[in-house]
């Protein structure tokens, strides 16, 4: 069993007026030392497989197929096996 | 300058029907290997700070007083320092 923490948010390019809404609530909190903020989706996702580079290729083709748009979003992808310790990361995700 | 990666999630014994909703159209589009799907916030937040424990405190204090309702939703915090590599995490974030 491997989990996957799947974060995606819009690239950097492109406009996100809900960042923006973020950010400027914080500061009216008094978090003036916050000088940006992004805002995404997360899924996280319990795949029933051993290997980590079929889960990784899966993973990537639910994120391409549905999870993100690619047009303007990009996506990352952390890895953690379950017969491990459940907050040990065993590799890093990839961006796209 | 710090960057944080913070996921939010409903906490294990909430309903999660956006969950249920991806991981029946993943398996519809062939991916049966998926067990659990949960959906959740993503927010990337670059903090004017150098001490990892101070921007670890006022994270907290965000996400409790704005970014997650903790009365259903845990956070997660993830920090990378920018004057190292971007993609080098330097702690693990805490649940709550």
């Amino acid at each position: 069993m491997i989990r996957a923490h799947i974060t995606v948010s819009l690239k950097e390019d492109v406009m996100d007026p809900q960042g923006k809404a973020v950010h400027e609530a914080l500061a009216s909190l008094g978090h003036g030392t916050v000088k940006r903020v992004r805002v995404g989706r997360y899924f996280d996702v319990t795949l029933d497989e051993s290997d980590v580079e079929a889960a990784r290729a899966k993973l990537r083709d639910m994120c391409e197929a549905l999870l993100a748009n690619t047009v303007i979003e990009r996506y990352e992808i952390r890895l953690e096996s379950l017969a491990q310790a459940r907050t040990a990361p065993i590799t890093e995700g990839g961006m796209a």
